[in-house]
């Protein structure tokens, strides 16, 4: 089967957000999708992305100006202190009608070329217990379970425990904050690194 | 007691290093630190830094021109495609003889704050099973234990594993993928974030 495997771009962002729901509405979380393709275009697709994202992309049909999306892998780059550079998939989806063709695994494939390619040593993910059908996929893919090797729990704080937890420097040890690391960063010129711009810069921007 | 809390700068990063040995001493892991101070600085204070990193400071005592570092949180930007930008918190570490003064509850307040200042409405982190203490406080914070409640596993592919699946594509759906995906992204002049430079970029730069 022709398919291409390609680089997400803004314009992609209506399909990607209908495979989105597609995705929860399998998992039955369709009221868990807080985010819409607006917002998908500004996390992904501005100055500085919070995600990363490779579609798989059918060539052009009779009468269609563009090729038609049936799958992505969505990830973003992050750290271990232990080993360094890693590459997180947060998701992977292939429309139903097109699994069982190798695709998702070749998309898999090439966000690991991706990751080596940026000097990271290790793709992780997280898969629920009861998507027994996924865990055993990413198994023969060469994954370990680290829940089960090591014992190793996911932990979330969100929502009001956020918010308390980020209100709390009054009960907190008495150590004084930065005072434009809460704030913004407007007017710093440092490096870029060392720039509170790059931690808390512009929000939604 | 005195302490500042600021984000972490490339000068930091060889006595981050000794903390984050310090750390993996604890955890008897000593042997899995893969990286040093050198990598650190490439990896955390480059054009895209794979992670940030706020540290505790005590003020410069007699005799020394820079403060003593006394603890961190490193953490990086992710992605959810139910709730959108997140904020995964992957090593929190206080020096012991300061230990149970809040600095630590402090560290993790000013990462919420980055965290919400950027539009994150999650913070995430992995806490193994064994580090009971830890597993409590982060609860006590108001953390979720996804493991427990949702069942999720924490995977991951390395080494060998790792690159196999890059290696993979001949037994794959026969998509082609865009040539230079895995080469890199010179002459890409496209726009930030469709740009194969955003993933594929330059490697240990």
């Amino acid at each position: 089967m022709e398919c291409t495997i390609r680089l997400a771009q803004s314009a992609d962002c209506d399909c990607l957000m209908a495979m989105i729901r597609e995705i929860a509405k399998y998992h039955n979380l369709l009221d868990e999708v807080k985010i819409n393709a607006q917002v998908l275009r500004a996390d992904g697709f501005g100055r500085e992305p919070f995600f990363r994202c490779l579609v798989a992309e059918l060539p052009p049909g009779q009468g269609d100006k563009q090729g038609h999306l049936i799958g992505y892998a969505l990830f973003f780059f992050g750290y271990s202190v232990n080993t360094g550079r890693i590459i997180y998939v947060e998701n992977l989806y292939v429309e139903s009608e097109f699994r069982g063709r190798g695709i998702g695994r070749q998309l898999m494939s090439e966000v690991a070329k991706v990751a080596l390619a940026r000097g990271c040593t290790e793709m992780k993910f997280s898969v629920a217990e009861w998507n027994a059908q996924a865990l055993a996929w990413y198994r023969r893919l060469g994954a370990q379970d680290k829940t089960e090797t090591a014992g190793w729990h996911a932990l979330e704080l969100e929502d009001e425990a956020l918010h308390r937890l980020a209100g709390d420097t009054g009960q907190g040890a008495g150590c004084s904050a930065t005072p434009s690391l809460a704030e913004g960063a407007d007017g710093d010129t440092g490096p870029r690194g060392s720039r509170l711009e790059a931690a808390t810069g512009s929000g939604q921007g």
